[in-house]
Parts: C-alpha cells; structure tokens; sequence
C-alpha cells in the first residue's frame, strides 16, 4: 500500500481537491493522510522538504503535485 | 462510472501527472480518456470551455484540476 499525504489550509480550492483525492483514488493502493496546516504547523517542515511550494498538494510515491493553486507556503506560514 | 479527461501536451510535468492519475485514479468509479493537444488539437477548444487554462490538467466531476504546470494553453496553442 502506497501512503500519500494531502497537504491543506482549509481554502475553498483545498477544499475541492480534497473532495477529488478522496473520491477518486483508488484505496485499495493508497493510503491518504490529510493534513490541515491549520490544525498541524508542525507538518509544514515535512511538506516543504517534499517539494510542496503551494497548497493543496499531494505528496505521492515520492513525487509532489500541486492540485490547482490556493496560497503559498509562505502565505500559509504567515497565517 | 464517472467520465474524466486528462489533457496534457507531452511535457515531462505532463508525463509525472499522467502517470499518477492513471496509475492511482480508482478504475472502478472514473474512467479517465487522455487527450495529447500534440495528436489531438481539435480538443484545444474542448478543454478552454471546461476551464483549462495549463496542462497538466484533469477535468472530473464538473471541476477542472491543474496538476503542476508545463505549459499554458497559449504556449499550447502556439505549438
């Protein structure tokens, strides 16, 4: 089982990339884990050490994407 | 089963995005057609009125998905 993070801030296009990741991957090879900035800034190190410039992003079997564009890292680190 | 197009012109970020969807998109809820603007430019159209505006870029359930950026749909249609 492949595990991916899913990286947010609670912004609406988060909130409709989320809605997809959940939806459509496919669970039987994915393990997704959601992290909300907004409830976790101690995930924000790990994110950026992934290579996420911008939420939402997913974190995939060693590759980053960013999903549409809701904010920057900084902005999120900058609340 | 849900119909879902992913649109994408060659680029290596396309490639990455390509391989993802169809390696961890869930086949049993989303049936995903990929359009390649290089063999199909006929579709330009098509993607600009569902919202594309860069490929990669996923259209599933209504919503538009840019994964990454290679290339705007101008330096698409600019070959």
């Amino acid at each position: 089982m492949e595990k991916a993070v899913f990286y947010h801030a609670g912004c609406p296009v988060c909130v409709d990339a989320e809605k997809m990741v959940l939806d459509y991957l496919d669970t039987s090879k994915v393990d997704v884990e959601v992290v909300d900035f907004n409830n976790d800034a101690s995930k924000i190190n790990e994110a950026e050490s992934a290579g996420v410039k911008s939420v939402p992003a997913l974190v995939l079997n060693g590759q980053t994407y960013h999903i549409n564009y809701g904010a920057s890292m900084e902005e999120v680190k900058n609340g």
